[in-house]
């Protein structure tokens, strides 16, 4: 795991230079253009679907949303997909519901494109324009360079449709190792014994608040929950306390911005803050992470690299093997 | 809260009464047919729009998502929303982010339908048709009757569109009578003590999920997650040991036949079984809630009232106070 997340700049430089594919697939969508957006996806790559519906959302101006796959392969749904773009995420590319799911939409009329770390996989061969994010194997449970590369790829994907060059990553490589050099062992030693965290964030960073829950609860074993700051305040608010550790993930921009309202309340409850982000310094915290500022809508491609960090450091602090967590499999495969 | 638990069998066969209004709503859209249909709510209202999101996939055949408000609040998206069916679900109708997503996509071309417990709200004259769930005033920060009534309205509209008269649900207010009866007072003293809970489901009833993991946390303040029983696999599993309670939603139905899997790789680590639900009796666990059995489709109606019945006594058990969970507001203002 240490090894695939210091791999991360080169992967992310890497990926750069796969600009002319994603103008191709740009240019296949182009000739029919979808309506809508939907994207498949489980596990972090359901992060990184996420982050990829606020970018269609905000920057092509499309509605998007998430697919539950059981909707076709349990109750056998089988929804009119024309002038639909079905996005379906997966490193692996092997969970046989977004292969069931991404063949039906195909048939079903939508226009399918895979985004997966194996070009080998049945859901790289089953959707009609496919992207290979070649981050290189990843043999450790918990994704983490994967993750990163993929998001990288459905930005400079939505940005290759909307007519771009990619542009706002140029040196994401450069930021991304300055991001993997943060030091993250005041928030490992702070965190050490810690049983409840509870990770919030808005806009583009939600993603992060998402991958950062998934990566401590997987690797750490930690009771961890991840909540929109907006969703928070509706409810769960209620069970911060003392005893609560609380990682926001606070970057320049509106996201962040709109987590101070967040974090006033958070604090009045005496939880203990992990600000991490561009703007982490801008809001009352216990320990802070800051991380390279880069365009809002890319910020979630450096900040889960501290977060990987953090949750390695604390699962080999609490005696677990981050390599291969308790009875996890590298592929999942669900129905 | 108990007093507003108790009304739900009323509440719910009074709705019945209303289905002319359904009807007539799904006259309008039957005008106007969707291509797609978007979603908008936060809190529990959030649990009910999903649940709808199942509906509309599979019974009307039609993609839909749930909305992000913040891309439209927070970055100013305008997406092209003719032919989309929005449906923005609040029991106050007044959080004004909905409101502002609600004006801007009916601006933006989409039909709007909003259903609420509040015709006098913001919310309800901002969407070109409106429900009133009519479940009475609801004093209660933790929602409850009125969850159970929007679940059960959004049925009736879903049903409406597709030409049914409701009548699967004719009944439900003996049923629910039913479901309030069942005895809970062994899941409450079973999990007096207990601090981490995950809550799992599939199909349909990962609504029920959602809601029981809400509910546990605004009014006992317990650490409870919820998965999708597909996503739990997917990394989560690797959390759950002895020490974890783990309530399973395990209806009759394709839902709740896909979570037997799910629970035997639960049950290998040890952990505390509450099965929820009308097949609870097919599956291992310490302590089993039966609830009376209906159409898959309407089971969340039903399942979530021993849930909060639970929440409730759990609350109490351990000192809390249902009525006013620390710090939380009937209305929460979220931008």
């Amino acid at each position: 795991m240490a090894a695939e997340i210091a791999e991360q700049p080169a992967v992310l430089a890497g990926l750069l230079h796969r600009r002319a594919r994603f103008a191709e697939v740009a240019g296949v969508i182009a000739r029919k253009p979808p309506r809508f957006a939907l994207l498949a996806a489980r596990g972090s790559s359901d992060h990184a679907a996420l982050y990829a519906k606020y970018l269609i959302e905000v920057l092509l101006g499309l509605p998007a949303g998430l697919v539950s796959p059981s909707t076709v392969t349990l109750y056998g749904a089988r929804p009119d997909l024309r002038d639909c773009l079905l996005v379906s995420v997966s490193q692996s590319g092997g969970s046989p519901d977004l292969l069931e799911f991404t063949q039906t939409a195909r048939k079903q009329g939508a226009l399918t494109v895979a985004v997966t770390n194996t070009p080998s996989s049945p859901l790289h061969k089953a959707a009609e324009l496919a992207i290979d994010i070649g981050a290189g194997t990843e043999q450790a449970v918990a994704a983490t360079k994967t993750y990163s590369a993929t998001l990288l790829a459905l930005y400079l994907l939505v940005d290759a449709i909307r007519g771009g060059d990619g542009s706002a990553a140029a040196g994401i490589g450069e930021l991304a190792q300055e991001a993997y050099e943060i030091p993250v062992q005041r928030a490992v030693d702070r965190y050490r014994f810690v049983d409840r965290i509870i990770t919030t964030g808005r806009g583009y960073s939600y993603a992060t608040a998402l991958e950062s829950a998934l990566k401590l609860a997987e690797t750490s074993y930690l009771a961890a929950r991840a909540y929109s700051g907006a969703d928070l305040l509706h409810g769960p608010v209620a069970a911060i306390d003392e005893d609560t550790a609380v990682l926001a993930v606070t970057g320049a921009g509106r996201g962040g911005a709109a987590m101070h309202d967040v974090l006033a309340e958070v604090a009045q409850r005496g939880a203990d803050v992990l600000a991490l982000g561009s703007s982490c310094s801008e809001v009352p915290a216990a320990v802070r992470v800051p991380v390279p500022e880069i365009a809002e809508e890319l910020a979630p491609v450096l900040e889960v690299i501290p977060v990987q960090r953090i949750a390695l450091g604390l699962a080999l602090a609490r005696g677990g093997d981050p390599d291969s967590p308790r009875g996890l499999r590298k592929v999942t495969k669900t129905r």
